[in-house]
C-alpha cells in the first residue's frame, strides 16, 4: 500500500461503551461501513462493544481505523484496528480520542461516552447522537447535540457537518 | 505546622465552572467552609470560579486545599489554594481530580464538570449535585446522582454517603 | 486508497528534538525514508526538527506517518503528518510516543528525547541510538541502547530486532 | 489541624525507583527527614522504595508528603503518604511529580527517575543528583545536574537553589 503526499484524511470519531447489545452492535457497524465508504478514517477507543463493531464496519468496507487505547498493549485492541495508539493512560485517553476526531458519533450510552460528549462539547467539535445521553440544565436541554434516527443520518449529518464547518 | 504520623485525611472535590454568577459563587464558598468546618480537605481544579470561591471558604476557615491544575505552572492557581499540583496534561487532569476524591460536590454546569460527574460515575465516586446537569437516556433519567438544594445539604449528604460507605 | 482487512503494519518510533541542524535533519529523513521504503508506519511528537525531517523522508516514500502531539490542535502537526493524533496531555505524550511504537530510533539529543529513551527501556521497547545520549550510573554505562552509526544501520537494527523479538 | 491562610509552602520533590537497596533506603529516608525539618513538603510518586522511605522520614519528623499516584486507588499510596493524588493516568504521572516540586532530589537510578530527570530538566526544575544517573553526549557530560555527595548536602542544595533563584 502506498500514500501519496497529497492524501488528506478526514478523521470522524465513534464513541460508545465497551459491552452493547446486538442491536447497537450492528448500529455501530452500519456507521463505520458509512464512514469508511465515505472516505473518511474512523477513531475511536479500540476496544469492544460499540468500538470493535463500528471498527468491522469500517474495516470490512476497506477503511482505515485507528484505536487510541487506554492501556499498555496494543494487544488490547480490537482485531479491526488497524493503527492502534498505545497511551498508557488510562480513560485520560478520552480527550485524545475526541480531539483526534472533527466529528464524534455518539451511540447509546455508557458513563465513559458521555465525559467524550462533554469533551467534545467543551472543545467545540461536533457532536452527533445516535441513541444517547440527553443532558440538561434547570430544565433547559442542552441543544448543541444534533441527534440522529439512524446510522446513514449520523453518518449524514457529520459530513454535513464538517462541510459547512471548514 | 506539624503533623501526626496519625493524621488521617478525608478528600472532598467540588467541581464547576471557571465563570460563575454572583449566587453560585457565593454557593460554592459556602460549601468549601463547611468542607473545611468539617476536618476534611477540599480537592478541586485549582483555577477561578467555583474552584476559586470553594478554595476561599475553605481557606477561611481554616482548611487545607488541593487544587489540580491542567496547566504547567503553580502560578496559574488561585490565591487560595495551598497545595498546587502541577500536572501539565490540561484537560486531561479532571480525571485526576475525580479519582483523588472520595465523594465529589457538582455545582452549576460547564461542560468540564459534565466530564468530571461523567468519570465520578464511571469510577463509582459518589456524586452530589447543586444546581447541576441532569443526565438521561431513552427517557429515562440517571438517578445515581445525589440532589442537594442547599450548599448545607451537599456536605451533609457527601459526608453521610462517605460514613455509610466506608 | 483502500485497505485490505489483512494488512498488518509495523510501527517504528522517531524521536528526537524539535530543533536541530541541518546535518541532523538529513539523517532524520534518511532514517524516515527507509523506513517508509520498508513497509512500516513512522510514529513521532509530530512537531518540527527531527520528527519533521523524519516524516518527511517517509511521506515522499509513499509511507503513513503519525504524529502523536502534545497540543490542543491538528494545526500544529508538520505538513508531513498523514495521522494527527491530538492529545492535549502535553508532553505527558512522550509515554505514548514510545508505546506506540515497535521499536524507536533516537536522533540526536534534547531533553525529550531522553524521556522518551528512558519511557522506552521502562517499557523494554527496543531503543536504536544514532548519535544520542549515553547513560551510565555508578561509571556503568547502560548498554540496553543499541547503537548505530549511520541512519542505514539504525533502520536495519530495528528491524533486525523485530525480527528477532516477534 | 488548622491552616493559617498565611502558610506558603516549599515543595520539593524526591523522585527514585520502587525497588532498593537498605543502604539507599537509609538515605532517601534521611532526606525525607531533612525536607521535614526544614519546613518543606514531600513530593513523590507515592509508591514502595526510595518514595515510601523519603516519605517515612518525612512523615516522622511531622512533615506532609504528597504522593502523586499512577493508578486508580489511594490505596496504593504507601503508608505515609499524607496526600494521596490518584491520577489514573500511568506512568505519565511523572511529568506531574517533576511539575509540582519546586526543585527534585534523585536518588539511585531506576529508567523512571530518568524520565523524571529528564523532565524536569527540560521545564528548568533544578535536580540535585545523588547517586543517580549520569548522561552525555558525544562524549560531553550533561552538567545541569547537581551532584551531593550525602543526604544533608543533597537537601541543602536543593535549599540553597530555591532561595538563590527565587
Amino acid at each position: 500500500m502506498e500514500f501519496s503526499t497529497k492524501d488528506k484524511f478526514t478523521f470522524i470519531g465513534v464513541i460508545g461503551g465497551s459491552e452493547v447489545s446486538p442491536d447497537i452492535a450492528r448500529q455501530a457497524e452500519e456507521v463505520g461501513r458509512k464512514i469508511a465508504l465515505r472516505g473518511a478514517v474512523l477513531v475511536c477507543g479500540g476496544l469492544t462493544g460499540v468500538m470493535e463493531a463500528a471498527c468491522r464496519g469500517a474495516s470490512e468496507a476497506g477503511g482505515l481505523t485507528i484505536g487510541i487505547l487506554p492501556g499498555d498493549s496494543r494487544r488490547t485492541a480490537n482485531p479491526y484496528v488497524k493503527i492502534p495508539i498505545v497511551t498508557g493512560i488510562g480513560y485520560a485517553r478520552n480527550v485524545a480520542v475526541v480531539k483526534t476526531s472533527q466529528a464524534v458519533i455518539a451511540i447509546d450510552g455508557s458513563y465513559g461516552t458521555l465525559t467524550e460528549i462533554a469533551y467534545a462539547l467543551q472543545s467545540g467539535i461536533p457532536v452527533i447522537g445516535l441513541g444517547t445521553w440527553s443532558i440538561s440544565i434547570d430544565g433547559q436541554e442542552e441543544t448543541s447535540i444534533h441527534r440522529a434516527a439512524s446510522p446513514q443520518e449520523a453518518v449524514e449529518k457529520a459530513f454535513t457537518i464538517l462541510k459547512n464547518q471548514y
